[in-house]
Order: structure tokens, then sequence, then C-alpha cells
């Protein structure tokens, strides 16, 4: 044995800077079994505290890329796909995946499941009946190829070590560490063979980073790290201090993806209200358009992104999608009203807890506490009211949809929700973009 | 579940002061299992970045002193206890615990075994062909009861939870944490059922404390701790930049104290070359005689331990002991030398690097580096300088005794005597005496 496990925390430990064979004696160790569970723990705690410098952070990335197969799909042009840092209400990627695959990028994506207070790509198409994300890599690859687009949740082959690394860190308190959640994002991104990847970074009260300092540092590390690994990678930084969209839950946001690919309102409510949603997956599919070579910048990326948006091309292309994975889109299971939430206080909404509204939806079963939980397809929360609007004593808040935990996430959503009568309302923050190309 | 692991973790991570049933319910799930190995190494290392306030600390000591049988010595007198924080040729319990009960104090030792570079009073009386560590409980009581003295390794009755994670801090990394060092040795002393404690909280280069404030802030802790738990501690500040005495190892340990007692010479050393240990053993002798209240004063307990330690009481007393637990000292193991580390260098001995010089006993065979290695009893190593002695190349330093890993430790003793031949001797550290009574 060539260290001690414990030399290599006490050296982490002390602020000093591992060298590249020692990293990769506690990953290395990780996976097989000889650096235990107790250790990598304590190990990943003094990561939290002490940070880690870029080039030991880009190590972990490779360390982490490496640990499984690599994909390449450079023969087909340039790959690309889209990573966000977690959101309420979040389902941009069913949007534009298959606008930037209608513009001819092959897009390889592997999305993950709802962590936290935040919902997922795969669980929200899973809503779908036969809808399968367990594609095997070789038909996976074969997808791509013929139809640029497919995606698939995560697989034991392609960054294993990030794998056994996350699940560890979920429950040993050690998520919120800016060189773990970059080499944990950019590890799986450059095994999935991509050449470009567009990054939306999210900050306030429902992302991960409060601040938008935060995110902005986020991004860059984000995209030095694309940098040193020969990528293209552009950052949005997007403001998260109400859900996106109007709907959270999975059917429900499967159903105003639909709605905004259609062209049309959804349960009573005009397409325009969805254009928070609608013009976030623009600018981001815009920006895989020009990382992919077929606009000359961003803004063309964007313009031709909503052609093919308005043109329904995106529709058809998602529509394909869902068939070629089995699934049946016309059999998505219809989620109910149960009741709505009202204020309490009159006056102007001020600001939500966002991470609390998307806990609520969770506790009403659209996602999990523990990855053994099963989820309520059709549960979810549909936001009444945005920052800015004027309520009353009464004025419905909220409206849910779902059977458990009513009263709580009721009282939930009420504190969640901030009312003052007396100063104007805070702007919500604008889009800011990092260009790294 | 009143909480969730990862929340405390979470919470004791951004700095807050956890409430008893937080601390609670991380002992006690750590204990039944229901909290993983790996969530308390993080939460460990949490406490290591972040500390614990007096309080957690004193909420820590009581969980872990209650989570096994505490036991009860009222109904002899005030029964007295020491307990050294580490060092290397630390042999005093050996003498101080004679003397004491000698002086009519009930002493029920609980000891522990080598710890890192730091040998152990268990290992050492176990040289002795027959003698047992292992009583029960009762036995271990009748014992103290009937002769004043008893002395026993560490049980899992007693402190089970102080047993568990002191493991699992040996291999995490998270030793070095005042609060968690303070718990462990205080629950311990307090289950053990004594009225009175005398720390010998060791600094230098041998010590896990490096400086005399570290020492200081540890021996003041750990008073406050003794304070709310109603029992009388006096901490004594002591020297450990030199090994204590001449000999290190384990059954060359027993012979220096057997010199002591008998008032005798060993191995061509006059008994005035220990005299270093059998002032330390004196001091801390009559700090327990005089918490003990044989004694009206430190000072007149330190003359009533020289007295009894002369008049032969001392030895006597050590025989009974030995003999009580089977031992049978005359057949105590010889060492034998192998061979001389001679000084490569001229002029004056400066410094050494003691717990290099601990590490360098334990690769002879004097302990262990994991808990199943088996110790070479006569295994060990003399020092035969001092700092402030001159030497010249070829001078002897020290000599061995062992046959296993000669040459690795002849280069490590080497490098961890440094010879200096410009500046004057630096000065050994001055006893500073604590008195919280």
């Amino acid at each position: 044995m060539k260290f001690l496990a414990t030399e290599l925390i006490q050296k982490k430990r002390g602020g000093l800077e591992l060298k590249d064979d020692e990293i990769a004696f506690m990953i290395h160790g990780y996976l097989d079994g000889s650096v235990p569970d107790y250790q990598m723990s304590a190990f990943l705690m003094t990561v939290f505290f002490n940070g880690m410098s870029d080039r030991e952070t880009w190590t972990l990335t490779q360390l982490m890329m490496h640990s499984g197969r690599v994909l390449d799909f450079s023969h087909l042009g340039i790959a690309v796909d889209k990573h966000s840092t977690g959101g309420v209400g979040d389902k941009t990627s069913l949007i534009l995946a298959p606008i930037a695959a209608a513009a001819g990028i092959p897009v390889p994506m592997i999305a993950g499941r709802g962590l936290g207070h935040t919902g997922g790509t795969i669980d929200k198409l899973e809503t779908i009946p036969g809808f399968s994300c367990a594609l095997s890599i070789e038909r996976f690859q074969e997808q791509v190829a013929k139809h640029r687009l497919a995606l698939i949740g995560q697989t034991d082959e392609i960054c294993p070590a990030d794998k056994k690394i996350y699940a560890l860190r979920d429950v040993t308190a050690t998520i919120e560490s800016l060189p773990l959640i970059c080499a944990s994002i950019m590890s799986k991104k450059m095994a999935e063979g991509i050449q470009g990847l567009v990054l939306d970074v999210k900050w306030g009260s429902g992302a991960f980073m409060k601040t938008v300092d935060q995110a902005k540092e986020l991004a860059e590390r984000l995209c030095a790290i694309g940098s040193a690994g020969g990528k293209k990678v552009v950052a949005v930084v997007s403001d998260m201090n109400q859900p996106l969209g109007r709907f959270i839950g999975n059917s429900l946001e499967v159903e105003e993806c639909l709605a905004i690919l259609e062209r049309k309102g959804l349960r009573g409510r005009a397409l325009s209200e969805f254009s928070d949603c609608e013009t976030l997956s623009l600018e981001l599919a815009g920006a895989m358009i020009w990382l992919g070579g077929k606009a000359s910048s961003a803004a063309d990326g964007v313009s031709m992104a909503r052609e093919i948006l308005e043109s329904g091309a995106a529709l058809k292309k998602f529509q394909e999608l869902i068939e070629l994975q089995g699934g049946r889109l016309s059999e998505l299971p219809q989620a109910v009203a149960t009741q709505d939430v009202v204020s309490s206080a009159a006056g102007t909404i001020r600001s939500f807890d966002t991470a609390a509204i998307g806990s609520a939806a969770l506790m009403l079963g659209a996602g999990r506490q523990k990855t053994t939980d099963v989820i309520d397809p059709t549960a979810g929360i549909e936001a009444l009211v945005r920052i800015g609007d004027p309520v009353k004593v009464g004025t419905p808040l909220f409206k849910l949809y779902g059977k458990k935990n009513l009263s709580t996430v009721r009282d939930r959503l009420v504190l969640a929700t901030h009312v003052d009568n007396s100063l104007p309302s805070a702007s919500a923050g604008d889009l800011i973009a990092f260009k790294n190309y």
C-alpha cells in the first residue's frame, strides 16, 4: 500500500494540496473497497471545509470520468448536452433537447433523478406509460447516430466512481462543496462523449446556490474544467427565486412542456403564462445550436431555436424520442386537483422560499425522501401567483394535485410565500451569460 | 425518527450548537446501528473543524459515560485515579498507583493499550508472565475494596460508546479534536467511580499536544468537565520533548519502574539517571494523595509520596498488585541489546523528534501498527543521551532491543536526533500545575 487513507485525510484536513497519485489512491481505493465508506466520508468533509485547488478538482474530475466507459460521438459532428444545477419546476430539457436535435445537433443526454427539493428529467419522462430510460449504451449510441437524440438515466458503466461518491455525499451532508459539485457534473458530461456543454447554473431560493455570486463562481469553475478537458462550455446563470413555469410535479411538467411544444394553453392557462420557461429553454437551446456549429452566434442560435419551436419541428422530434423509447404519450396520466392553498395575508408577493415549495411537492408524492420511495406520477403543485402579484386574504396561491400530507403541505406553502403590504416588489434576476468559447 | 443524521451533520457543519437531544440522537443511534459509521465519521470531522461548546462537550461526556455501567467507590472514601494524555517512555502509572494505594487511597485504574507512537500501561504489565488485566468488574471492585489497588484494561461494559467512537476516530483522522479528546477521557474516568482525578497533560515533540499553550487549553477544558461532573481534578502540564526516563518498550519499562521502586540502578545505570521519571511520578502521586484527603496540600502529598517510595511500601504494594492479578515478577523476560545507534554529527543534542522515537520503538515490535499485531515484550529502545548532552561523530545515541526493522529504525532515530554545534541547548519545560479544587 502506497499511502494510508488516514494520512491523506489528515493532509487535506490540514489544508494541504493533494498530489495526483494521492487523490487516485482515495478514488480507486473507494471503488475497489480498500478505502471504506467511513474514511471516504471523513475525507469528503475535509474537502467541504478546505476545498480543492483547480488542479486537484481537475484530477478528481478525470479520475471519476475514467472510472467507467468514456463515449465518443465526434464522428457525428459536435455533440452537445445541457446540464442544470437543479431547480423547482425546471423542465427545460424536454423542450431544448428536441429543438437542438431538430437543428441537427447530436444530443446524447444522460439525465438524473430528482434530488432533494429539485425534480429530475428521468422521473418526468417515466410518467409517460411505456417510456424506458434504461437503454443499453449500444442502443443509446445507435439512436443518437440515427435520430440525433437519446435520453437515458445514470448507469453503472459510466462514471461509477461519481455514482458511488454521490450516493455517499447525499447521506453525509457533503453535497454543497464547489469542487465536488464541479467534478461530479463535469466527469459525467465529459464521459458522455460530448464536445459542447451548455450549463444552466441557477441561483436563488430554489437553487443550491443561494446568491448570484455563488452561482457565478460555480459557473466559472465549471467552464474552467470544461476548457481543461478541451470542451466548448457556455454557462447561463439563471434566476430560481420562484418556480420555473407554472407546474411542479412529474406528469404536470410533461403536460406543460407539451403545451409549449404544441404552442397552446393548458388547464385554462394561456401559452403566454409559461413564457419564463419558454424563454430560458430557447436561450439554452440557442447556445447549444451555436456550440454545435449550426449558428454563428448565441443570438442567431436563439432565433433558430424559436423558428424550430414555432414550426412544430421540435414537437415532432419530441414525439419521435418518446416513441423510439417505447412511450405512449396519449396515455399520459391526468393529474386531478385536490384543493387550493389560499393567502392568509393581503399585499404583494415579495418572495418565495422556492426550495420549500419543491419540498412540499416532494411531500405530496412528486419526489422521494429516500431512494426506495415510490413517486406518485400525477402529484404536484400549480403556482397561481408570481413575485409582484397583488393578493388579498383568501386569494388562491397554489393548487395541489395529490393526496398525501395535504395539511402539512398547505402550512408549508403558506409559510413559503412572503406577502408584504408596504414595499415595492423585488425584481427577479436577469440571465447572465458566461462564454468560454 | 425524531431527527435526520444528515440534518444534524449539516447543523454542526454550519457551526451551530447542537441541542442535548440532538447529540443523544447521534450517540445512541451510533451505538444501536441506526447511524452508520460513514455518517458518524462525517459528523466527527465537522466537530474537528467547528469544535463543540462547553455545554455540548459536557453532554457528549455524560452520554458516553452513561452508555455502560457507572461504578461507585464512594463507600471506600475518595477514590482517585491518574490519566496521562500519552507520551514516550511514560511509565509513571506503575510507580504512582502503588504509592497512592500505600497511602490509603482507593485507586481503581482502568488503563489503555499503546496508541500510535505512545505506549500503554496494559501492554507493559502483560509482559509479566501470568499477569491478567481482564478481571471481571466484580473482582475489580472487590480488589479495590480489599487492597486499594486494581488495574484492568478497557471493557465493553464501561463506556461502550467511547470505545466504538474511539476506534472510528483512529481510522478517520479525527483524533486531534479537543472536545472529542476531553469527552473520551472524562467519560471513561467518571464511569470508573472515582471522586478525584490527576491529569498528566503532556506537551512537546512526543505528545499529541505540540505546544504548552495547547496542553494548557486541554488541561483547562478537562478540569472544567471534571468540575461539572462534581469531581476533584488537578492537571499537571508536563514536558514530553524527550523520552521520560531512559527506557522505551514494555518489559524494559517494567524493569525501570522496579529499579525506582527498589531504589537501585539498572543495566549499568545509577538510580539517579531515572530522576525525571521519579520526580514526575512523585508529583502526580502527591497530587493523588492530596485529592484523596490524606495530605493537606500538594506539597505535603509529594513529601508523603517520597517517604512511601523510599520506605519500600510502594514496592510492596506493587508486588502485591502483581501477585493478586496472577503475575510472576521473577519471570519477567530479559531484553537483550542487539545494537547501538551512533551519532553522525558532532555538537550538542538540541532536540528530539520524540514521536518518531516512539514510532521507532513500535517498529522494533514494542507496539502495534494495527490492532491485530502481536507485541514483542522485550523490544525497545534505551536513550543514551538527553537534550543538552555533547556528542561526537560515533557517540552512541540509542541502544536497540529487538530484531525487527533494525536498519529503518536506525535511520529514523538518527533523523529524530537534532545535533547542533553552534547555539546553546534549549531548556526543557517545567511542570505547571493547574488546580481546580
